[in-house]
């Protein structure tokens, strides 16, 4: 290498303090770190923008490592930088309660932008990041006050190019030409099961130019400092598209026996091949962990560095306050994550019968109205889905400043992965919508978004059987239970318009995760608003819709959306034989198991054993609520084509099955069978 | 159109069967069956190799209908070219009970080579063909003896384009050199939002060379019959790449108010629309269902064409069979679908402690020694999966022919659609493998193949917080309660090697669904074998793996997995208490719930309230077995990244734990609390 020492050192004491932690947590990935520290050294120190002191600057770059596996590069550059992450942090390398797992930790470690580790995800993060900062930037930014000017980057490997998902959030970020993003690709040429083109002969940089990115090539990531700054140079220049800069290095560089090699991937090095590997590279063998003071001197340049750039922000920002003091108070409480004053004052009280959706698209329009930052869209079904906010146009480059519509395009998972990036960002609250059955298509990002506390909104429409004709590959039947068991996840699926007002209030309130909207396709009718409303019931996730007449409930019906009305119905014709049932609507049973024990005692009286749940379902899960003798009605089986009604009949869901099941149920109590 | 009169008969009778099936469901997508007419006619008429009178024949072309819904243009197919399909079947389109549902099924008409609706699916299903008809061509054919030489043709528009599943099965296509493939891309630039460069401005034809496909191009798939037959020319001859065909077409061309308009997508085009578009492609106005006689004569000449096919193929397969005796016997026993005569017999009993990776590896191995069929391969984790079969090479075209392992790359989603289109082919056992967690990224091919009753095998390790360090992106959590509600796809989480070796035989032997083996990262103690294969046990899903001791049992305990140890030992301490605890290991619920109830009662007798369950994941769906008074040691949170024992230990895994929990079911039962 031909560069300054200070540099070579810095650059190795990267190399080393990761290989070292993972030798001694016994576990992790040193080859990534190692290899991508020359380019990590450069970035940080001369290009992104970032102020350790302060990571949540709204003015900083904002910097991905997709290869959430190469954890220890990231927690090498945060220790060295100055960040709040110490060297015995670093050695405490995936250990219990450590600031540094093994895959970058949102809200975890200071300076961790968005949890990484599946692959493919990052990408889709950097380019929704893109997203949100270019609406900011339209948004706020106005002549002479640039308040909005962040440079989203993001490091990725083989393994992130071959995910689908990256592919998908490369085509949106080349169509939306996202001019901010610089996505760096580390071309070692190494998956773990040998040589990338055992299973990859992409042409890459011609892949990425067919989806409009410009192409940037380093041919030796490993020892051309200048080189590497030349392709920087020109990635983080002005530019009219987004950016691959396509950078081969030697996994594990400079190890004589594992460089090169699927073996310095996820394993240690070894204690002998960290030293040979530090004789080979000249760095002292008889300490480990070493941090030269005056490479911690150079590379915490970076504190005085960035508290000046965040001064010199937030003396912008002061003259912007002056110049536009309304829009500067609407950025400190976007940026807070606050909710406008009134922001729920236009949603409508309903009354009449309509499908979920269309109640969500009004109540969404409604709220809109109010809250700029609900930035959305659909992965191509916007009309369906009702996700469309009327009052504004399509956020294109091509098109007028502030389209709050996101035309993503018929990829799920992209939209998925770029809504956590928005939410990360800050700023925006970002919604997606698709049919509820293609959740399956986006199921990684939403756990992401799950497990980093995004408040994202997912719009799933069409959530049922209800479909119809559009048969079995489009009627969800297991993804209701399968995303209740994802923790942090909110899913409501509201009963009627009224329940699809209270699902998006508390959405929008839950600053903690994200919440999925389940609404129906079909029109179903409108319960009493009194009694949604009563005690605030449908926030409570679970409350008692319609109680039993004449005395204390003998049977309890417990359903949730378009089945509550089943319930309804089925209620009626218990009645009608002498039979007191109390109908539960149940839209959130996440919010429902918050409530205290007395209140879900109250709704689900322990005393109360003969039960029935009704919803157009798997019936899996529901036995936490109805018990070992109370009856499931729902659908474990696939779903059939024909036409809606038709497919509620032959498979069950009507009142007369409810109350033939319930009469069942009462039978069997009453004989003690 | 200059062409014929009868192909303009035949195409416009393909064009009116469908809008009027659609129009008559009040419900479909006329737009593409209408815009896609002429190249189907093409296809169907002189490129296809079929046999309507046999649809199973073995050397037939297969046709993949990847935008699923413009399923009345295969309809229209399958009802001119002759298939068991009537026009009455046409009129009953998207009704109950019909042969015609609103996206093609597989198993339910003849002709649909797979399902289809869910985007991008198709694609990847059909380099899953052509990896299944390489391998067998690979096998049997012999010099002057080909017995296998299939086209697999596909038929995918802009959804399929943009869907992440379909770049990557694109690339592993490119990659493996699928000469056999093509795949018809129509290229109509209208998606449901609007014009497709709303959402994508893809080079498309870029891309796919990037991923090493040959492009070829109709410029007028509309009126062009000879530019269309001059590229199928091309497309169908002797190739060394997959080919991607684009036909430039107009979606409902010849409507004269919604031709290329998102209106004619997803909804009939009205009686007004149709009689308009009739006279302006010059179609008798006056009669509906209108397939005149000459139209059908023409394009039933494909029985003819398909019996002589077949019966030549018949005889080249009898001088086969004359020349290969055993290769043919094995070529039909494998079209059959049976496995061979002792295929299990070189299964170890095991006797030791191992990861149930580990034994999935030497089971694995054992099995496809004496079963050719069996190929797979893990998305770039064969190693850590154990997926390997160790006495092949790789499959790869520059490699030596009949190699097993395929190198799927870090493709998830591709790997799961492809393995659907090798099952779909026949003649192989496809299996593949990731981290369980990773799931996630090819659920919707999982629900396919369970939705087409597919016999994949998934090997899916890492299974639970036992992943340790690698933290809670890469620990599964609610995973295996996602898959169990699954229908038709059976999840079998073994609890030592043993188990592992009857999940395996149990998947092998299940012809109508894919199985999930869920297995281990660690080392896990090896249950008595007496216990695992007695009266089948293991093989019925649940059953007693130790018996409570000394009298009948106070207390169950239902583990699966590395936790039927951990229950094990709770046992022994209960027993130091005086309490005596049956357990119960439940690897997989689903064949569980297939035995008779006297078996279920038995092994989980209604008299015993008392009871545990004990298993790394969400806690959510075991309500079913320990019912409301019994207690679930489980994990309802997202993981930590520690040593894994830590982790275990932490978030309550442990006996010590489960007999805490035991106590307090015990003593609220006692007390009638």
């Amino acid at each position: 290498m031909k560069n300054d020492d200070l540099a070579i050192r810095s650059i190795n004491t990267i190399r080393f303090l990761s290989a070292e932690a993972v030798q001694k947590a016994k576990s992790g990935h040193p080859g990534a770190p190692i290899a991508l520290a020359p380019l990590s050294y450069l970035l940080w120190t001369r290009y992104l923008r970032y102020n350790p002191s302060n990571p949540a600057w709204p003015g900083r770059d904002r910097f991905i490592l997709s290869c959430g596996h190469a954890s220890m590069l990231l927690y090498s550059m945060l220790y060295l930088t100055g960040y709040d992450l110490s060297l015995d942090d670093i050695k405490m390398f995936r250990q219990w309660g450590s600031k540094t797992p093994g895959h970058p930790e949102a809200n975890h470690t200071a300076g961790v932008e968005v949890t990484t580790g599946p692959l493919g995800q990052g990408i889709g993060n950097a380019v929704g990041m893109a997203i949100a900062s270019r609406f900011l930037a339209q948004r706020f930014n106005r002549p002479g006050h640039e308040i909005v000017s962040n440079r989203i980057v993001a490091l990725c490997s083989d393994g992130d190019i071959m995910e689908g998902v990256a592919y998908e959030a490369a085509s949106l970020a080349g169509r939306q030409r996202l001019s901010n993003l610089i996505v760096f690709y580390d071309d070692n040429r190494i998956t773990i099961e040998g040589p990338a083109d055992l299973a990859l002969s992409d042409d890459v940089a011609a892949r990425f130019e067919a989806c409009g990115w410009d192409i940037l090539r380093v041919e030796d990531g490993n020892t051309d400092l200048d080189g590497m700054s030349k392709a920087m140079d020109a990635a983080f220049s002005e530019r009219e598209r987004p950016t691959l800069v396509i950078v081969r290095t030697t996994i594990a560089y400079g190890s004589p026996g594992k460089q090169n090699t699927s073996a310095s991937h996820g394993a240690p090095l070894g204690e002998d091949e960290i030293a040979k590997t530090k004789e080979n590279l000249g760095w002292p063998s008889t300490s480990s962990f070493l941090a030269p003071e005056d490479v911690l001197a150079h590379c915490r340049e970076a504190i005085g560095r960035g508290e000046r750039w965040e001064k010199e922000w937030l003396e912008r920002f002061a003259s912007y306050k002056t110049a536009f003091p309304d829009l500067a108070l609407e950025w400190e409480r976007r940026m807070r994550g606050d909710l406008p004053e009134g922001w729920a004052d236009g949603i409508p009280t309903f009354e009449g019968g309509m499908a979920t959706r269309s109640a969500s698209g009004v109540v969404l329009n409604a709220i809109a109205a109010k809250v700029p930052e609900l930035i959305g869209g659909s992965a191509d079904l916007g009309s369906s889905n009702e996700s469309i906010i009327k009052d504004s146009g399509a956020f294109l480059p091509e098109a007028a400043p502030g389209g709050r519509n996101i035309h993503f395009g018929v990829r799920e998972h992209g939209m998925g992965a770029a809504l956590n990036g928005m939410a990360r960002f800050g700023g925006v609250i970002p919604y997606g919508a698709t049919f509820f059955i293609f959740t399956d298509y986006m199921r990684p990002s939403i756990r992401l978004a799950a497990l980093m506390n995004c408040r994202v909104i997912y719009i799933m429409t069409h959530d049922s059987i209800g479909v119809g004709e559009d048969g079995p590959t489009h009627q969800p039947i297991e993804h209701l239970a399968s995303f209740r068991v994802m923790p942090n996840l909110h899913v409501d699926r509201p009963a009627d318009a009224n329940e699809t007002s209270v699902a998006w209030r508390m959405a929008l309130e839950r600053e903690n995760g994200p919440t999925m909207l389940v609404l129906t396709r079909q029109k179903i009718p409108v319960l009493p608003p009194e009694a949604v409303f009563k005690e605030n019931g449908a926030c409570r996730g679970g409350y008692i819709i319609e109680e039993a007449e004449g005395g204390a409930p003998d049977l309890l019906l417990l359903a949730t959306g378009s089945e509550v009305s089943v319930a309804l119905s089925a209620r009626k014709l218990l009645a009608a034989e002498g039979v007191r049932a109390r109908v539960v609507s149940m839209p959130c049973w996440e919010r429902f198991e918050e409530q205290e024990a007395s209140y879900k005692e109250h709704v689900l009286p322990p005393s109360v054993a003969a039960r029935v749940s009704v919803e157009a379902a798997a019936t899996f899960g529901w036995e936490r609520y109805v018990g070992p003798r109370g009856a499931k009605v729902g659908i474990d089986r696939f779903g059939v084509s024909a036409p809606a009604e038709r497919v509620f009949t032959e498979l069950g869901i009507t009142p007369e099955n409810v109350r033939d099941r319930a009469r069942e149920v009462l039978f069997s109590l009453k004989e003690g069978v």
